[in-house]
């Protein structure tokens, strides 16, 4: 159910919405009107109300919407029908961490397959996942039929990794490495850099201390 | 060094040319003109010029910068001068995730205390660090001069988190977990959605794939 004019501020909307109905419904929530949503989400109830007109879920007036078929509905919206596998490049302390963080999630994609430069990881299964030297990229990504790589090398490898991605036949990338990548205009980027995050909180906290003792 | 005028964005592209120095420095490169970090970093030269103004660093008109120096300079600027404390709170998949992520770096900023609700992990060393309970936050923080926190505790349970953190006196947090937190005007937050990051590029990845194929 993929729709061309669906922006990425949309999607990354219903992929939080998806996740607080996951809670509510943890809580035994039934149902759930538009601005508590809005609420719990941050944006305001008319945002809320616009983004689910996409998935195509209409909440009942009276009652709000019940929280397990809006659910159903914008996860039919967001995943693929059966299901995404994912590779990740890069098996050090972040790519264990990323490994560990989306193993702990139910989501509709997983970590399919792994890769390494370290031949001492290489053939060997780490966190449950085997690891594949770089040079095998383009047999097994096809074979397991992937189409979303994470990046998780260090910066100076970053780019050649998005190529062999990219030449294997990946869609779309998640990089956490703190470079911008130069791909075809086919494939998407996200980035995620968690060390400018927290030098950024750092600093600012700092700041906010200081502007209070002044 | 505190400058009250310096904004979010500036910060975080400092933060980034730090890395990227660090790679140079780590490929033997002692110089680097305003144009290569650009190209690297992704922004104008303009721009990289600019914001190294703020650090108050200027290269060589001829050889460009010197990569150590303008490292120094650019840690000097972002860093506290004696190292900085972080709590953490939540220690599930992601907050072990977090952990093992920040201990391969080698930052100003290091996890120095723990916190979970778990009585398993409570009084625990996990990773290195000590976990405590929830209430004992406000003098563990306050001993050990901490004014930052990580949370990585459940949806349902974040926004309690933040204002016993924000009690204990932290004034800058980054939230892991996919929802809006309230905080008061004097505390610095920043959200990092990993979740949302890959349902979105999974999303795209399979839009590109289609638009291909039509």
């Amino acid at each position: 159910m993929l729709n061309k004019n669906i922006s990425e501020k949309v999607i990354g909307r219903l992929s939080l919405y998806g996740r607080l109905l996951d809670a509510q419904i943890a809580d035994n929530v039934s149902y759930i009107y538009s601005h508590q949503l809005a609420q719990k989400a941050g944006f305001s109830a008319a945002q809320v109300r616009r983004d689910l007109m996409a998935v195509g879920y209409t909440g009942s007036p009276g009652k709000g919407y019940a929280t397990r078929q809006l659910l159903e509905s914008i996860r039919a919206f967001i995943d693929a029908p059966t299901g995404q596998g994912v590779a990740l490049v890069g098996i050090g302390n972040l790519g264990r961490a990323i490994m560990a963080y989306f193993a702990g999630r139910q989501l509709n994609l997983t970590i399919k397959v792994a890769f390494d430069t370290d031949p001492e990881k290489v053939g060997r299964v780490i966190h449950g996942h085997r690891c594949y030297a770089l040079d095998e990229m383009p047999e097994v990504v096809r074979q397991e039929n992937v189409i979303v790589g994470i990046i998780a090398v260090p910066v100076a490898a970053a780019q050649g990794v998005a190529d062999r991605l990219v030449r294997a036949g990946v869609k779309g990338i998640l990089n956490f490495a703190p470079v911008p990548l130069h791909v075809p205009l086919d494939v998407y980027v996200e980035r995620i850099d968690m060390t400018m995050a927290l030098e950024k909180v750092a600093y600012f906290a700092r700041r906010k201390l200081n502007l209070r003792n002044e």
